[in-house]
């Protein structure tokens, strides 16, 4: 569970579609973020999205969630207006092709914007575009202003890159950014790196705001206890013929387990019954695998208290708080579960006497007793 | 083209980055519905999207698309609200879960709301769920009304529906319908209705409310020309080397011609030069593939003026006419361009003489003359 509500049915209901839509979608723009941040290995990514986000509000929320994952900025001025997020961005090809000439356009950018100048260069012909924002760089040094950077959006970013760094180099520009852009992301970004390139920085748009290979994050939202007249909870389950669909039972909190300071394992629990003895956690997909975690002294439940009788009992953190956790959050999982191919996967399971009781839970409602023949046979 | 922008270029890029965002999403949620539609091949296709929509505004967006692209109605109350979209739904499984057997949630279900029962069947056994809702049904015929129906949202749709057909038919419920969910798309359908189904109805969520399997469509905003001081209009062409990403130059329309009230083609020109003689075609992709489109009578303008100088004239249709014209133009189009396998590609291409200036336009801004060998080696 990412989330618990508790309350009358009828008002958790109308909590439902809501919630799902935040949390699904900001869920899956922060992670594709954050894997595009980790691609990057420290240069900062800047998010490129909103022509192509699904709608105005999608383009918003996305910028915001992208920024929590770990991006350093948006080319998004609403973002920038509504949520405080650093706004960042370049010349269009549109201007560009407004003049006569690539150089002319450069002057014309440079005279406005002396101090952010950077330069998209592939209008024409790249390597000549990155000529013509040096002899504008120069010109605009000798005004006592100094070039940001250029902006690569087609061709070879690889072999471009490495080109024009060459050019700004000889030509006395060895401050000046390369920062590369056009469908990328985090697959893109690994294997430009991998090539060697002198990029510098990353524009990401349409597949980071987008979540272009996923852009669904399958969240549900299920009753899974309901309490009784007296007071006590009782478990609720929903079958179906995939495994996946079959809800989990309780009232249930997540228990992260960590060794010198790296997470181990996290153990989905019912708060009613927590395990007398050891934290055996179950994967869901093979419930022959598990893992004891008992032997991490140190652990910590993860969803704690927002809102309690309607009363918000919760600090709500600043944007750059919450992308200072997010990174320093990713830290503590070892680099073969964030690796992009083949990644180890993270032990996360249902704790032993959860799933025991859901398994029962199972059985019975399909009319067998656990242990026993069905009971169809038994009569 | 979709659209062609005329002005002052700082007001032409004030708008870019909206149009972009609302034509880009709406265009692909509504091409996606529309194909959903015609899998359905007549059944109503009813939108479910908002809990994985890309922020709430994107699903208000996504709903108000599917709806134009051909959809029956919504389950998104917001929309229904906003843009008054038909809005339908079903019951949900929490609701089951909250009583302690099926049947005393169908039985408080349609006590509550007795003519509007769809019942969600799959919570515990799908078959034993229909059987459920056969005996609230009786109730509620005996109470004067009738079920509208079941809702299936797991297993094999295929079977589950021939199964509960049976079992509806036999207990006398032959008009009640049978809805079906869970991630469903135009080729899911296609699928089951191969199978022969007896599904009715049909509810499409994630897929198309993200156009999941292309969940951007990637529409970009150029500038194609520039008004002289002469008052002149002056070709202007972006390169790359990727040939999809140069630009198209001109006062751009597009003419599409018809026979037998059959679309055959459209051509891309510009007004200011528009052929004096035949419309040939070229194909865009392989500029040897050409079709001459001047055999046939009946042509008809397909961009039409919104604003002239800031002023809408243009009488903005009410969504149900945008629903019906997305309707009646896909009549246009002969089934082997709406295939899903292999469809024909509809001929679209440049007319002739805007493809010949395009490419020497291009050639001129590489070194080169169109038909001389290149400058470099000419000198």
């Amino acid at each position: 569970p990412l989330l618990r509500v508790i309350g009358p049915i009828w008002q958790a209901q109308l909590v439902e579609t809501a919630l799902l839509n935040i949390v699904n979608f900001q869920t899956l723009v922060a992670t594709k973020a954050a894997r595009v941040t980790l691609a990057a290995q420290g240069q900062p990514v800047v998010e490129f999205g909103l022509r192509r986000a699904q709608g105005i509000d999608g383009g918003v929320s996305a910028s915001r969630a992208a920024y929590i994952g770990g991006c350093a900025a948006t080319s998004n001025m609403l973002a920038g207006r509504l949520l405080g997020i650093p706004v960042r961005g370049t010349l269009a090809h549109s201007l560009v092709m407004c003049f006569d000439t690539e150089l002319e356009a450069f002057r014309a950018y440079a005279a406005a914007m002396p101090n952010n100048c950077v330069f998209l260069v592939d209008t024409y012909n790249t390597l000549q575009g990155v000529r013509n924002a040096i002899e504008v760089g120069r010109w605009l040094r000798q005004q006592g202003h100094e070039m940001i950077g250029i902006r690569l959006d087609s061709g070879d970013l690889a072999w471009l890159s490495r080109k024009a760094r060459e050019l700004l180099d000889q030509a006395g520009f060895a401050q000046a950014a390369i920062l590369a852009s056009n469908d990328l992301d985090e697959h893109l970004i690994a294997s430009l790196k991998q090539q060697g390139t002198a990029i510098n920085a990353w524009g990401v748009g349409t597949r980071l705001a987008t979540a272009f290979d996923q852009p669904a994050l399958e969240g549900v939202y299920k009753l899974s206890a309901v309490r009784g007249t007296d007071g006590q909870w009782l478990d609720r389950i929903k079958l179906s013929e995939q495994a996946a669909k079959t809800t989990n039972p309780g009232v249930l909190q997540v228990r992260r387990f960590f060794e010198s300071g790296q997470a181990v394992g996290d153990a989905i629990y019912d708060e009613q019954h927590p395990p007398a003895g050891r934290w055996v956690i179950v994967d869901p997909a093979d419930s022959t695998r598990r893992k004891d975690l008992s032997s991490f002294a140190e652990s910590q439940e993860l969803l704690t208290p927002i809102f309690r009788a309607g009363r918000c009992v919760y600090q709500l953190p600043s944007l750059d708080d919450s992308r200072r956790r997010t990174l320093e959050q990713l830290e503590l999982f070892h680099d073969g579960i964030k690796r992009f191919v083949n990644p180890h996967q993270y032990p996360a399971g249902l704790e032993l006497g959860l799933h025991q009781r859901k398994m029962s839970l199972i059985l019975k409602a399909r009319g067998f007793n656990a242990g026993n023949p069905p009971s169809e046979c038994s009569q």
